[in-house]
């Protein structure tokens, strides 16, 4: 199944502040098994990458914290490909740097950027997505898998198509889209011509770089000298040097979108049953079970169980090694960590980021 | 301020089923600092008498289960004085008991039982109020203290005196009602002339063993023998001989609303800031503090801390060593332990006893 050359980067970065307190800065989202198996996101990741490009051609871009557990995680990943941001600097450092070290290992790859923390149920369809993206990618365009929508959602950025969107077929990216409302969302998917953007990239290495050195050689030629000093005894002088230089941006912002006005943006229509487990009401509905008395549960814990008595629309998350129970409450989440219990409203789950943060302001550092 | 030749009785069983999680059976109620200070209630209630009967006077009874606690608990109460059953016969098995042992050790003592598990702020005016109860005592009266009724409680059983209730007067108690309904435990509490049962007992112990022989010889006798044998090498063998045979009877039923029929029971009120710390309600209300965002909190962990966020009557007890955030959630009762969490809504706290039989009917034996 290994489509000749080509190279993954899986950028595992950001904490899932909506899934606190399961996920944390220290034990983010990507290295947990909301899965419905014992494998992490992460581990399903890779599972589902290393049949494309095979191990030796798959790098992780992680941060110092999270190094030392992507490496635990991923035995079958050789060290060299765990590339350890200094910090975090937005995507398009994290993926500009990958890309400048796959283009030094292997001049004139097709290189592929996937997301840690996403769920992919059909992988078949996957990986033939994915090869339908690799050839726009070697006729020289900066491709995007865009996912086919399945309801108006607020939350995810859009992807403009030239034409209605149809499966496996290659077209151009009108333009990139941000959040829209829920008006403008509905116009969208209605339309037929909108994906959503899942961050899914496959584009030449040497295009990528070019076009990045055009357009934002601030970036561009620090994130070169750094990939001249990788895997040397200069790497880390070098990384000192420069990497806080490196701005802050995101990889749509400083290269896909001006790239889409210029027509150099294609995209393939993604169907294989997406999601990126941004919540627990997700989190919930693809992988809980109903537990009875109005209630559905997901335990990740090794011992976590979940009773529920007289609601409707409860949502227990028993990741801790005890019983939760509830009584007489509906349409709520109740997430159990070893050392953090949260009881949400489930209207108010988009507002747990907000929690944290008021979190953080009373000074519970070690519980975020 | 010891009132000469008092003993006293401290039965301590139960498990509060209605303060579950917090409660176990393993753990219950009178075993815990529901006190506000790091006392537990029978440490608390220890305190409380050792003043009015010296600890050589005071026996606790309990269960096979909960004397090791009990004696951990109470480092001052003479080994003795630990009066152990193989299993729980009710109240009137273990109020006889330990009259008949009393009378044995202190022929003619007057003799008090109270609660492991009650609550009292104002221990000076309990203290005056128990003296006066003594009094009644040696006139040869079953002696109840009951307390001033502060609101139409249905949860308890009424005193029906013979006059409107008079701070410190002795009067008599015509009947013992059972748990009324609400608009009659309002007529109750508007008559003046109803004191709540909290089954605090006092009594010469050749009164109370006499009545006992008279009305329930079938309690009075096995109990004579188990007494006789108690402090000596027979007292092992005479228990298992005998005490499964004990009827399981409140010493209510069987003792004090057949001798108020017949004149024979007294009352002083009581108005010394009791509470039963019958539930989550209760212990809050008593022992919270505010914690903003719309919420209380009791803790009762080493590390416990709740946080409240857009919410009105939320009541957080944060036993386990664990942050508790609640966010857009309004009258819910959230209960974190080591093992086991709880969310309940305010108007179902009555009911935990009811999830608790739910539990066990589940097999979580080991979470009750």
């Amino acid at each position: 199944m290994t489509t000749t050359d080509l190279h993954v980067v899986v950028p595992a970065g950001g904490s899932g502040t909506r899934l606190w307190p399961l996920s944390r800065a220290a034990n983010p989202k990507f290295l947990h098994p909301l899965t419905g198996t014992d494998r992490s996101l992460l581990q399903a990741t890779f599972d589902r990458l290393v049949p494309l490009c095979s191990a030796a051609n798959l790098l992780v871009v992680t941060g110092t914290a999270h190094a030392a557990g992507v490496a635990r995680q991923l035995p079958g990943l050789p060290e060299r490909n765990v590339l350890v941001e200094p910090f975090a600097r937005d995507s398009c450092a994290a993926i500009a740097l990958a890309a400048a070290v796959i283009h030094r290992r292997a001049p004139g790859a097709v290189m592929a950027s996937f997301a840690a923390d996403h769920l992919i149920t059909d992988t078949a369809e996957f990986a033939h997505t994915v090869a339908r993206a690799v050839d726009g990618a070697r006729d020289g365009y900066l491709m995007t898998i865009g996912i086919t929508p399945t309801r108006p959602e607020t939350g995810y950025g859009y992807l403009q198509c030239s034409e209605p969107a149809a499966r496996s077929v290659i077209q151009r990216v009108l333009e990139f889209k941000e959040k829209p409302s829920l008006d403008v969302a509905t116009r969208y998917v209605e339309s037929g011509k909108y994906l959503w953007n899942a961050s899914m990239f496959v584009w030449k290495t040497d295009v990528f770089l070019a076009e990045l050195a055009a357009r934002r050689p601030d970036v561009a030629e620090p994130i070169a000298r750094i990939a001249d000093a990788w895997d040397t005894d200069a790497q880390e002088e070098t990384l000192a040097e420069l990497w806080p230089s490196v701005p802050k941006v995101a990889v749509e912002y400083a290269v896909m979108e001006p790239a889409a006005e210029d027509g150099k943006v294609g995209t393939v229509p993604g169907d294989f049953g997406w999601s990126d487990i941004g919540d627990f009401e997700t989190v919930v509905e693809l992988l809980g079970i109903d537990v009875g008395g109005g209630g559905k549960s997901f335990a990740t814990g090794p011992g976590g169980r979940a009773v529920v008595v007289d609601g409707e629309g409860v949502v227990v998350v028993p990741a801790g090694n005890r019983l939760v129970s509830t009584l007489g409450v509906s349409d709520v989440i109740v997430v159990d960590t070893e050392d953090a219990v949260l009881v949400c409203g489930r209207d108010r789950a988009q507002d747990i980021k907000r929690l944290t943060e008021i979190l953080r302001e009373r000074g519970e550092l070690d519980r975020l």
